[in-house]
């Protein structure tokens, strides 16, 4: 169980405590893997049974290996010390009155799955946001603030491309010098004329040994100083952008960890790109940026406070995102629509436009300086195409449609199984490799399986091609004849990137078939056992390799059945294999396809082949699975919202999926109790009522929603009704933004006493326009509702206005 | 005035009426000057006057040269038979109890504006729906419903491209025609060495004679047949995926007037393109199609029922305005930001699929046709790129940064000045060419002024360049030594689309730069006056030419004055001279880069000029006015939403922009005051209401909302609880659904008589989930719930749920 931390068991997010905050940076990097939950963990003992309800848990179960939910069984105790509710008397209540309050919701089961938390989307516009809007609407601040807006999402452009880039020459060089030595090794070990005696022995112990350094490395980074940054990062964004609360994934020192780690793991040879990783950096600058404080350098630069929130925090996130697409393919577009298609729900025209900017400066930084670090002086550097630009147009006839279409279906069916044995190998390494050590010694086992394949193969095979047509930086004669190289070391000898280049524009010929056959088996079971490991790691670039590889392939064997099929372009194939395979694996159609267009340069006419090869192969591999990505979130017990209302939700009504009693606080309501409920329930968001008789709380009249980072505050700070005069005139907005994002725990919050008998008046601190929905409402339309609006908790109200349940992000994905 | 019911005077849209509907076709095709309203009038002649409030009207004014609104001005009589509301007992109501129930609400103002509908993007959820879905859910409709929906997008992006093919071909052949009949003209006419005698009259006759004849003959049309065809066509589409009803926008009677006047006026010669006509016709094409039947062949296909509402059919056009703008430009990706653009708030991933999917369906379609008749049978044909691809990649060196951003702040200024100047004149027309032949004429004259103004300059500038350099198809020799052909003549006999390939194209030094100057000086005169006639003509070429013009003027002039300025590549200039104009004038920026650089082939590296001078212009240009579409729009009064709530709306709460009092109508009320209410009042959307007392309906509980074609539906098929046994059996929500979209009007609705006592149960019609917000909620949130959801209304209900006013389009937009 111990390999699922790597999404969860993280505390807390970039962002800085502020002074007043009691319990600063617990448990942060020293233990991570002993530390749960985002807020810093009130309960941490129970964190994995039945905390946190009403901000929602994910306890959903879709791969169903998991024990099943145990329903209604509540971790929680019932505090004696609260009154029981009494049976109301107005007939249209929803409520079981004979509950007390704080018995947790039903279906807040204990589970051993993880707890998420939600982003807060939702503005919240008590009268204290009015107020500044108010204030603000005659100093022009709308302006500044857009402006402001604009100079943040240009510099993520910027920075992210510069991230980008210096990982980007820093494996270049590094693999550089990797392979020339091995290169010069292999060339003074086996003796160039007598092709049978050669000793690879020597060679072979270097290359062990260059894999196995960086490998261990990298993974002893990734493993014992932020087990987040393990592989792609996209998943983890992806959930970010969808809403959930992924603890940790935005810091800087997890960009700094995924930096070394991605660098260390290309360089040490793993089958994996630096893509992926590439997108979370972006991520990650985009928050840091846009926050002006960090955590890991606790330092408050005291900018941008305006964009302290979640709302304006997610909104810079998607543009890091784009950004870091658009740097690490040269595909502006692409990197835009990578974002749409992850969040588009809630897009408006100004975010786009951002978001495209940010996506354009970045690849033109990206454009600036590997231009100079190549010595060109005009912007022309094919290199952004880091797929290789395809120089000539591809041509392509009516017939070959339906070949495209069948290597879509073959890479659906290779993505489906890739899929699903990446998914078992997961599940063996979480219940078999649970120690640290053994993570790392699996990686560097994964390695070394690599090179002795790779050994091996070029061993056994000898393939070798006339020098001069290949362009490969390094190429070995090993084996062959003078003015001959050996082409199945040329596969190896190179980073996965530059392979998938070369099976892309290498020319016709240059490799046997058996070359390409067996390396296309290895490098699928390699990709297969390396996405999972704890590395910082893409799938993009190895899976774009094994379909270029098996592409190619069938190109060449059809060509060696049918000699006059010159349509049988190899690098044509190669691209819609590509193409085919990733459509397989990830599912992602709109952003691939356009990116797959940027970074090889080709034309319109050809996005038709792409595109149909893309959704042949995610309509076949939706058949049988979901999405590597989804898969990935999935078996994290992710909370994802899908674009659409589930179809099993079809006719059901808000009173069927509702969860209820709900614990409620007067609009008045004492110190005392809100610190009693706080300490003994985990609900993020408790609805504000009024025209509450007695303790009967949960039958008063709702006025509002008020959320537990907000109580806390409240009491940490004492803005009570008694002593008003001291802290009205200079409470705002900021005070409340000022602790964002690490709000304190109700622990920090001392025993109350001398306060006990204050009361809180949360008129002002409430937000008053909670959405709110009717118990015969659908759920379709509700979700609807939710997902469009960002919601984090949806009040249901009966007729009279009374609350008759509360519906959260779980209610949504329980099944 | 008349000028203006090109966009308004209509009366409704593409769909048949069912055999039940009374009134059919009324006024439809033969008088559509006369015939106002979407739904067919009630009240022809109070049309201008008051009508329809709770659906909204638009009222809005921004240009400010109207008459003020009057305010209060209610031109509804108030009817004596109705009885007033008491005053209410409850303490806390927000309602005016002491007013009628049938006052129309304060601001629903007379005004000499048209009144627009809003279109039902909300899906009614009433039990009849319910019943559906559930019943639907067993048979697995929803798979199916999935995939017809794909072969609908399909069908949408094929049919688009074979229209703008067909469109594209005919103005090929005839323009070919045309101005080689010309240049034989002319090379007849003046002898050919003698440059000084030559005789230009015959030639010019020619050529008025081939302007006015296409010209006079499309402008009748548009005027005579179907007004609402004259322009581009995007105002209105951007309206409609807005959410305002424009009648008759998507009936194939306007596509065929339509195809039918752009051939002729750009054939005729007139400064206008055929892209906007393209993507109004990509958005017919879609209607059509997703509703399986045709108003103007009064056919029904009997096929996609269930895709008969305004959701669907909205989801549907964006897909055809995306698969029209990729068939225009051959740019699938900028088909699919271009919708984007216009109708962000209501994406979700799938329809951006399906919607980039009809775009390259559309494209691939265009290039199949167009190869073919270009005699190709690869899908090789550069015409795909309609402005002429760069072969070589342009490049560009850091100094010229600033330089694009001045040419975007000279784009701006020139494009804000065309947008104002075109406004002028457009009023001017407004005001004194009120009548249909003038309109014509007026067309007419223009046309001959721009042959005469082509004409003097051919005849006065003396601008020969040696044969062989420029592509131009007919290199006139006139004026010009052996060997040599006349630029002037080149650059005016030929569509304006051609001439802007050839400015972006020409080698250096085909142009004389006073040639370019006076060109784009004329051009720029004629495009302004140009758009706003009663002609179908877009203005995206015009806009493009200009801006080349000035671009490569630009280029040219610096060039002359600094001849070492090797960087001053004439065609990447006009390029970006062109981005910059289309900046200034259109102010779309994400799609238009992107078409742009799809259109021209030009690679992701140069994406960067190509934006910033398109932001620049934009910034420059929106410091003076809006975007030429824009200004459109609101010269025609339609009630479109931003993107973002109106910043004087910060601060406001529902209760300050409600209208109140409302009509409301009890769960079960009688058939004769249903009846009598909807002859009294046209309000769109009635709150359902039940715990009345007595006829104090406004004072009673909200539990739905029930739409005015609902009601009239329920009156024409009698479907009353007395006769329940008769209807109850045969009634879904098809019934309904079968009127779609030409709701009959109440006038078909014959007098109740023996019905008069009969009941109306809304329980299972009306919406039982209209969305609630209260009265203390803040605008800006509520616009964003507005928007966010595609809602027509909104219900304010006050802490006991009952009505405190209502919110529609319209109040949003009032200032």
């Amino acid at each position: 169980m111990d390999d699922r931390k790597t999404l969860i068991n993280l505390d807390d997010e970039s962002g800085d405590d502020d002074a007043t905050v009691a319990q600063k940076d617990m448990g942060q990097g020293s233990k991570p893997i002993q530390d749960f939950g985002a807020i810093q963990s009130e309960e941490p003992t129970t964190s994995s049974s039945g905390r946190e309800a009403q901000g929602f848990s994910g306890n959903h179960h879709l791969l169903g290996d998991e024990p099943p939910l145990q329903l209604g069984d509540n971790a929680m105790p019932i505090p004696p010390e609260i009154p029981v509710n009494g049976n109301a008397g107005t007939s249209n209540r929803n409520i079981n009155n004979s509950e007390p309050i704080f018995h947790l919701r039903s279906r807040t089961a204990a589970s051993s799955t993880p707890n998420y938390e939600s982003l807060d989307y939702e503005v919240c516009e008590n009268t204290l946001f009015q107020e500044e809007q108010r204030k603000r609407l005659t100093e022009r601040f709308s302006l500044r603030k857009d402006v402001i807006r604009w100079i943040i999402f240009i510099q993520i452009g910027i920075i992210t491309a510069l991230i980008a880039c210096t990982i980007d020459i820093i494996i270049e060089e590094l693999s550089d010098l990797k392979y020339s030595f091995l290169f010069n090794a292999v060339q003074r070990n086996v003796p160039l004329s007598d092709s049978s005696t050669g000793d690879l022995v020597i060679p072979y112990l270097y290359w062990l040994l260059f894999s196995i350094v960086p490998v261990a490395f990298g993974a002893a980074m990734v493993t014992y100083i932020e087990p987040i940054t393990a592989g792609s990062g996209i998943p983890q964004v992806k959930s970010y952008l969808n809403g959930v609360k992924i603890p940790r994934i935005v810091r800087i020192k997890t960009l700094a960890v995924k930096a070394i780690g991605v660098i260390t793991s290309v360089v040490g040879g793993l089958a994996g790109g630096k893509e992926g990783p590439m997108i979370h950096a972006g991520a990650v600058v985009a928050a840091g940026i846009s926050q002006g404080k960090s955590t890991t350098f606790v330092k408050d630069f005291r900018v941008f406070k305006a964009f302290r929130d979640d709302h304006e925090k997610r909104d810079f996130v998607l543009g890091g995102g784009a950004a870091g697409v658009s740097a690490a393919f040269g595909a502006p577009i692409g990197g835009m629509l990578f974002s749409l298609e992850e969040a588009a729900s809630f897009w408006n025209q100004n975010l786009i436009w951002r978001t495209l900017v940010a996506s354009i400066i970045s690849v033109f930084t990206l454009n600036i300086v590997l231009s100079a670090y190549h010595g060109l002086n005009d912007f022309t550097f094919t290199g952004l195409f880091n797929l290789g630009k395809f120089d000539a147009p591809l041509k392509f006839d009516y017939f070959e449609l339906p070949i495209f279409m069948l290597l879509g279906v073959a890479g659906g069916l290779l993505g489906a199984a890739w899929n699903s044995l990446n998914t078992k190998i997961n599940k063996f390494r979480k219940r078999f490799i649970p120690w640290k050590i053994g993570k790392v010694i699996e990686a560097v086992v994964v390695a070394m399986l690599g090179v002795t394949l790779a050994c091996l193969m070029i061993y056994f095979i000898n393939d070798c091609r006339p020098l001069g047509n290949d362009p490969t930086n390094h190429p070995v004669q090993l084996f062959c004849e003078d003015n001959e190289y050996n082409a199945v070391a040329a596969l190896w000898f190179q980073t996965p990137e530059a392979t998938v280049r070369s099976l892309f524009h290498d020319p016709p010929g240059s490799h046997k078939i058996l070359t390409l056959a067996l390396f296309t088996v290895v490098y699928y079971v390699l990709s297969c056992a390396t996405f999972g490991l704890n590395v910082s790691l893409g799938v993009f670039i190895p899976t774009a390799l094994v379909g270029a590889a098996w592409g190619r392939l069938l190109a060449m064997v059809t060509f060696y059945m049918f000699p006059q099929a010159e349509f049988l372009h190899p690098g044509k194939y190669a691209l819609i294999g590509a193409a085919a395979n990733l459509g397989g694996v990830l599912r992602m159609t709109i952003s691939l396809s356009v990116i797959l267009m940027e970074t090889t340069g080709v034309e319109s006419s050809f996005f038709f082949p792409l595109i149909i090869a893309l959704i042949t192969a995610k309509w076949v591999g939706d058949y049988f699975n979901e999405g590597i990505y989804d898969t990935q979130i999935q078996v994290n017990h992710v909370p994802l919202l899908t674009w659409e209302p589930l179809p099993q939700y079809k006719g059901l009504t808000a009173h069927e999926i509702l969860s209820n009693p709900v614990v409620c606080i007067k609009l008045r309501d004492s110190a005392h109790y809100i610190y009693k409920m706080l300490k003994k329930c985990d609900h993020n968001g408790f609805p504000v009522v009024d025209d509450v008789q007695g303790d009967r709380r949960s039958e008063g009249r709702v006025c509002g929603i008020i959320l537990r980072s907000q109580l806390i505050v409240i009491l940490l700070k004492s803005l009570y009704v008694e002593n008003k005069r001291f802290w009205l005139p200079e409470t705002s907005i900021q005070t409340f933004r000022d602790v964002y994002p690490r709000y304190p725990s109700i622990k920090s919050v001392r025993q109350l006493d001398e306060k006990i008998n204050y009361t809180v008046d949360l008129s002002m601190f409430m937000n008053p326009s909670p959405v709110r929905v009717n118990p015969h409402d659908s759920v379709p339309r509700i979700f609807q509702i939710f997902r469009a609006l960002g919601l984090r908790h949806l009040l249901v109200i009966n007729n009279e206005n009374r609350i008759a349940g509360i519906i959260t992000r779980r209610d949504f994905i329980y099944k």
